[in-house]
């Protein structure tokens, strides 16, 4: 998988991929992830990419041009499955929002920062928007990074154990049973006694009740699915 | 505004710290991140953080004792308002939960790796959990990214301009309004004639008409509450 990351702000991105499962996917070559600084493909001397609002308003837009000649660039390089606008007024993110996403080949996500892109941006090129949650961050950026990381450790290999991404919270509707480890008793604090039964069934069986309890607690919502 | 962020890896989360707005806040002291490396509380040789998971299954648990030691070490120090998890079964993060933790002074982010942190952290110490959203991230950074920056930006002097926070999506239950800048016609696409006409009444409405369209098209839940 390629993923190409078009932003104003390459160097608030970098630490995320530097680090942890994202950086041991990129050296294993199971994906690659190109940062694109917009500045690079402005024409003017001020390397400006943004502008006032039309009909007045707070905050800067981004401009058609700079987006325009760095996507083309890219399209002239290879063939893209999916062109990402990260923004708040996009599809929220879900699990199987990123599942689908990880079996792509090639993805273009592009940050908007101030108050976002040029409408005309999102009308001509851009096949789909998501955001992350009903928050306002200050850029695409940080939106980036998380829909990348969640993808990314999806890819087969990525993770060491295959099952540990399959136990995750969402994947079945669930949210995950409470864990514990050493030791059994911390401060009077004690683990439950079902996990030491070594009861194989048993022990699932108490799982499937905790995770349902607390996505019943919780989350309701995701039971109505 | 103090924040303390706790985790096994202050450099993935670094960058977002180091750049734009957050840096801006940060260097004009309307705002303090503290980074705490989790392994600097352990005390054997081997700075272990987690074990298996009792009772078996894939994934490592983040045991109680270095992040004990690390609460603990700040909670001598000075008051903390909330004690926050990041993890995807925690409330869902809105704009409401973020304006909310913009007007707290010290609050401290633990972020979960690997499988999570036993459940006896979170009963113990833990006194708000917190999920980004409803997918499955490899660790807690950058969901404490996110948060930080949906919060920071929130504190009075952080915008340049304050109306530009209050013209975002969700701050009035309704998605913004398309956006427009230079040139009127790029390329074929113009610009709305609206936007030129001078007249702020109109402009006005016709933004609150797309706001409200745009909204109903995408996102009828937010109309709901």
């Amino acid at each position: 998988m390629r993923i190409d990351i078009i932003t104003v702000l390459p160097e608030l991105i970098k630490s995320p991929f530097e680090a942890s499962i994202l950086k041991r996917a990129i050296d294993a070559n199971l994906v690659s992830v190109h940062f694109h600084n917009l500045r690079d493909y402005t024409t003017d001397n001020y390397k400006s990419i943004d502008d006032t609002q039309f009909g007045g308003g707070a905050g800067m837009v981004m401009t058609c041009e700079p987006i325009d000649k760095c996507i083309s660039a890219l399209k002239a390089e290879r063939n893209y499955d999916e062109i990402i606008y990260m923004t708040p007024d996009g599809k929220t993110l879900n699990q199987g929002i990123a599942n689908t996403l990880s079996l792509k080949e090639n993805i273009i996500i592009l940050c908007g920062h101030y108050k976002g892109v040029d409408q005309r941006v999102r009308d001509m090129f851009v096949t789909k928007e998501i955001s992350i949650g009903d928050y306002v961050l200050s850029g695409g950026e940080l939106g980036a990074a998380v829909l990348c990381d969640a993808v990314i450790r999806l890819i087969p290999g990525v993770l060491g154990n295959e099952t540990s991404a399959l136990t995750d919270s969402f994947q079945d509707n669930l949210l995950a049973p409470p864990i514990y480890t050493k030791p059994r008793d911390y401060k009077g604090h004690k683990v439950p006694e079902v996990l030491f039964s070594g009861h194989a069934a048993n022990i699932e069986k108490w799982r499937e009740e905790q995770a349902y309890k607390r996505t019943q607690e919780r989350r309701p919502d995701l039971l109505d699915d």
